[in-house]
C-alpha cells in the first residue's frame, strides 16, 4: 500500500457514504406517499351511485345496470362516498344533520362489512322528518347525541383513524344538491389527531349513562 | 503530481460535492417554514378581546385596561381573531351567517387599515336580526350575496391569499359560545388554491350586475 493509500481509501469511503445517503434520501422522498389534500365543492349535480355502492357491497361481482336516468358521473358526492367506502376498520362520524339516503346506505354498508361505525349527532336535528338516524340505529349502528341547548354542529368523518373529512356540508340532500358547500379531505396527523381527540371526548361525554332524564310525576 | 493524483482529486471533488449537496438539503429542510396546521374547537369560553383589537388598531400604543369582567385569556375565539388580524393585504370571506360583533369589529379594523376585504354571504341570512352585514356594508366593505333558493353555506376566510380558515363555525355568538364547532387553519397551497378559486368564482357569479330584480307592475 502506498503512503497515499489511506487518504484515498478514506475519501472513497466518504464519497461512497455521502452518495449512499443522497440515494437513500432520494428513494425515501420518491417512495413517501404524497399527503392527501382533496377539496370538494357543492352543489354536486345528481348522479347514480348504484354501481359504486354495489361494488363496495360485493367487490368483483358483476354490477347490474341501474335503470335510473341519472348519469354515472364522477361528482363531489361520488368522491365523498368513495372516500367513506375506503374504510376498512373504523368510521367515526360527527354529523349535525344527516338525512341523505345515499350517504346512509354507504354507512350501513360499511357497518355490514364489519367496519366499526360510531355516530354522534345533534339531539334536536336527529328527530326531524327525513333524518336517517333512526334507520342507522335500527341497523345496529351505535349513535350518541348531545343533551344541550347548543347544537352539536360538527360535520366531520374520520376514516380508519387516519383520514379526516370535514367542512361545511351537512349530510342532507338539500345541502348536497342545492347549497354552496365545501368538504376537505386530508390525512396529515396534525389535522387528524385533534379531530380524533375531539371525537373521543364527545363520544364519552355523550355516553348514554350520562344522559339526564326529567323526573315524571305520577 | 503522482500517478494517483487524478483519481484522488476526482474522489475529493465527488466527496466535496456530495457533502455540499447534503449540507444544502439539510439547511433547506431546517429553514423551510413548518406548514401551518391549527385546529380550533368551540364552544369557546367568553373572553375579553379589547387588548387584542386595540393592539391591532394602534400597534405599540399603550392599551387602556378594559373594565369588563371577562378574562383576557387565550381561547379559540381569540386565536381565530388573531389569525384574521394577521392580514396585511387581503381578506376574502365567505360566511353563511355573520352576527358576532367582535368578529365584525376585527373585519372593520382590517378594512380601516387598508386591507382589501371582500365578503360573500347568504341572502336569506344577511337580513336576520343581529346580522353584522349592514354594519360592514355601511363601513364601506364590499359585500355580495346569492340570489338562489339554496344557501351560500360556506364558512371560510382566506388571509392574504395564502392562509385558509375553514370549518363548521358560523360567525355567530351562539355558535362561538354554545355549539360544538371546529375551525381548521392551514396554509398549504393544495388546500388554499381551490378555495381561492371558489371564492373568485362566487365573487363573479354574485356580481350585482348579474342580480335579477322582479318586475314591478304599475
Amino acid at each position: 500500500m502506498s503512503p497515499a493509500g489511506l487518504p484515498r481509501a478514506a475519501l472513497l469511503a466518504v464519497a461512497a457514504a455521502a452518495a449512499a445517503a443522497l440515494a437513500v434520501a432520494a428513494v425515501a422522498a420518491w417512495r413517501r406517499p404524497r399527503p392527501l389534500r382533496e377539496v370538494l365543492f357543492f352543489p354536486s349535480r345528481p348522479c347514480c351511485l348504484e354501481a359504486l355502492l354495489a361494488e363496495a357491497a360485493a367487490p368483483g361481482a358483476p354490477a347490474l345496470p341501474c335503470p335510473c336516468p341519472l348519469p354515472r358521473a364522477e361528482t363531489s358526492l361520488s368522491r365523498l362516498v368513495r372516500r367513506l367506502l375506503s374504510a376498512r376498520r373504523s368510521l367515526d362520524l360527527c354529523i349535525f344533520a344527516f338525512s341523505c339516503p345515499q350517504l346512509a346506505r354507504a354507512v350501513q354498508l360499511l357497518h355490514r362489512r364489519g367496519v366499526r361505525v360510531r355516530l354522534v349527532t345533534d339531539a334536536q336535528y336527529m328527530g326531524l322528518h327525513g333524518s336517517q338516524i333512526g334507520r342507522l340505529r335500527h341497523a345496529g349502528i351505535q349513535v350518541r347525541h348531545d343533551q344541550h341547548s347548543g347544537f352539536m354542529h360538527h360535520k366531520f368523518a374520520i376514516v380508519d383513524r387516519r383520514m379526516l373529512i370535514t367542512g361545511s356540508l351537512n349530510w342532507t340532500t338539500q345541502a348536497i344538491q342545492s347549497n354552496r358547500e365545501n368538504v376537505l379531505v386530508v390525512d396529515d396527523a396534525a389535522c387528524v389527531k385533534p379531530f380524533l381527540d375531539e371525537f373521543e371526548r364527545i363520544w364519552e361525554e355523550y355516553n348514554p349513562t350520562n344522559y339526564v332524564f326529567p323526573k315524571v310525576s305520577n
